[in-house]
């Protein structure tokens, strides 16, 4: 029972690549949990890659947990403003 | 301790319009909970108005449930084949 707990980080890829990352890592044997993490926009991809790959590829897949929350974000150029995005934590776990 | 439990659908209005729906319905006093659901693209606007209500707003508000899941949508118009789109639900709870 490794505690190991890998970390995917979810971004403008298509949901295909992330499955595929998910797979492998859950293939490899050494994770029994791993975590999707998206802020913005790629907060909609995270959830399309989670259900890709629990309803085509990993059937015993579990969402054991899913959490939301704010981070905050260095200005653009030209701007002084911090922005604040929203973020969310999906973890996929193996029965 | 009413059980009952108002759902708001988040779409493509800009996330203050879900904001003030959901501090209207529950400062109404009929709600203790309310439940966002969104789909596709408009999964990213649910988190944030979820993030904003209880940042900025009603900061005694907890997120008591998030689950994600998956619809079936009808094929688009020269289609035939239905598309598979993720949702999301997220339900604030009052203390």
């Amino acid at each position: 029972m490794a505690d190991k707990q890998d970390v995917i980080f979810v971004g403008n890829k298509p949901p295909m690549s992330y499955v595929l990352a998910i797979i492998t890592a859950f293939s490899s044997g050494s994770s029994k949990d791993i975590t999707l993490k998206a802020r913005g926009q790629a907060i909609t991809t995270a959830v399309d890659v989670a259900e890709i790959t629990r309803s085509r590829f990993l059937k015993d897949l579990k969402v054991s947990k899913i959490a939301i929350g704010t981070a905050e974000m260095p200005p653009r150029e030209g701007e002084n403003k911090s922005r604040m995005v929203s973020t969310i934590e999906i973890t996929l776990s193996k029965e």
